[in-house]
């Protein structure tokens, strides 16, 4: 068998949905500057400014890609005003984008990271003051893929911006305590709580769930095990406690979404 | 001329849209398991569940792609239950999917099948209760590409399900009847009448059909030989009779969806 | 550093939306006639029929892609009527689609032109009358993308169609009259009137912008200068006149859309 060629692989994660030709010139952007590279949309589909989803939808995302992809994420409500730009590489993944936090939960995830910049500016006029995904992220996510160090797209930095931590507490003996993060387009909520917080908590199959109005009774492990319009709870495939409602939405129905505390429990015999 | 690589190319089609990281994730996992590949994206519009709408999608497309493309189709109601998963060959392409006859059409269509598998699904916990398209299509799809042979993916079968057959009829001389089966987002309905049947029948242009509540007479080429707001009648780009309203809805006009019978018959003089 | 192959570039810009499967067709076709070729969407999200949208969009794109992409453009509301289909290079670039005008604000801005050519249609039945894109404007532009010279295509023509020109006029000293030529999804109102308009006109940022019921005072750099809710003049990504609304809609709340009066002078002291 022939060996092919490996093209460098650089993702999309935007907010500038696809109606319009912003995402399309950052795919020529990502061409021009490193030809043959294979540029994947994540998704173009992040609500307009909202960095945590964006953060949230990364983190579940970049290990799936090949080792050695760059990750070029444009979700920017700060765009024209001084927030630094970031690349940094971690986890054996490159990662560019603002330093509002969106890359905070990658990269905690990717562990050993091997170093972050705040990537030195084109200067003006070259650089636009509203589109620095063109002008900014996407030809320094090129460089990366194209070889360029690390090193030669900025200066070193270690502080850049985290996200505010979220962190699952112990509510008494095998109870945990704590919110939703991220909420789909079909109201599934996903809580910070994951399997392995249940697992270390002794907690099983047989838990009760509240969040909102409601108490959830049991871990199912997909959606139909619930009756139409009845909640369920189950861990999704990014490894989160998630609510979901059978052929119906868990925001409407349990009047969640992010920030909403969750508790979990052993269901009292 | 130098000759190019033929990288593999991957086909996607799912119901996941793109608001979400999940058809992202899956661009990832082929691009992971078969370096080079090229993964176009059919589309992932395909409404949440809607098995039937899936199968002829791929069946209208499969034959545009060049030979030994690979068709991974996620649109699965039946995810954790124990439908089995399936991989085809037919036609010089190759075939991924639930085995809920979303292949089904395709496949009919293909003729000359080459062989199918139940992909052997690898083990728990390694593979998610919610996201197969991840954890077992895209995989198996990715490794298709790469060259492995579809025996090595799972023991051979030969009796995977099939969509209801859905017939088109004689109904007297020089009369067929017959069925809508998909309806696009425009309300455009398309037959399962072809231009095949309607050239055995010995019907031309100059048709009478019946659909719904309303006769429309005569086969015209385009949507603009009829009056804004009135039906039109004409073949598909896909060689099958297609209902259309110039710049409206035929679903709404005609009260008519998938199952709506249709009747062809030669126009009385 | 190895030297990576250069793939030829392919994008496409229609109004098929991505609910079906039609954009995923064009991209087979253009892989089995190009093997290797990467397609890259620029939009599939132009309103219907709407080829001025289209023009303005490949206009603000076509630089941002590789020296040798080609560009295939398939927005035809006069599909099946004996329009010409068009096949051009320049710039250093190439293009293809409808000669309806939609290639015309490209090619204007492009310059150096290099030769078009009316292509030639296939020969029915071997091209539908319904989907020009899959028989007629993709195997083109693939075919171009594959080192086809454009004279092959076709006979050469010079006299394609054009937008209608939308000048902008000096209104007085230091003032300028344009029209809004481009609403986004958002709301925002681009105007024909650009950068090099205003530097030409001695405008600066002190100046005093008149469209529909509003006057707005002073050019700003990104919305969120403005408060929320007001409207806000500034220089889009695109290099021209944007007028937005800060969280808010343009369209709506200054009445204007395409074609809607500019006018732009100094600021009274």
């Amino acid at each position: 068998v022939a060996r092919r060629a490996r093209p460098p692989v650089v993702t999309l994660t935007t907010d500038f949905g696809l109606a319009g030709h912003h995402a399309g010139v950052l795919r020529g952007v990502i061409l021009a500057a490193c030809p043959g590279a294979q540029v994947a949309d994540l998704t173009h589909g992040i609500p307009a400014g909202d960095v945590e989803a964006a953060a949230w939808a990364l983190r579940w995302s970049w290990r799936h890609f090949p080792a050695g992809t760059v990750h070029c994420v444009v979700v920017d409500p700060g765009v024209g005003s001084p927030r630094r730009a970031l690349a940094a590489r971690a986890g054996g993944h490159a990662f560019v984008g603002p330093d509002n936090g969106v890359l905070s939960l990658a990269l905690g995830d990717a562990g050993r990271l091997a170093g972050a910049v705040a990537i030195a500016p084109p200067p003006s006029p070259r650089i636009s003051w509203t589109f620095h995904g063109r002008d900014l992220f996407a030809p320094a996510a090129a460089r990366l893929a194209a070889g360029t160090p690390l090193a030669r797209l900025g200066r070193r930095v270690t502080d850049w911006a985290r996200l505010p931590h979220r962190p699952v507490r112990r509510d008494g003996p095998g109870a945990l305590e704590g919110e939703i993060v991220a909420v789909d387009r079909w109201g599934n909520l996903a809580a910070n709580i994951t399997e392995e917080d249940l697992r270390t908590a002794g907690l099983g199959d047989g838990v009760e769930v509240r969040v909102g109005r409601r108490t959830i009774l049991g871990l199912r492990r997909y959606y139909a095990e619930a009756r139409p319009g009845e909640p369920v709870v189950l861990l999704n495939s990014d490894g989160h406690l998630e609510i979901a409602v059978n052929l119906g939405r868990a925001d409407a129905l349990l009047g969640a979404r992010r920030g909403t505390a969750v508790r979990v429990s052993a269901r009292p015999r």
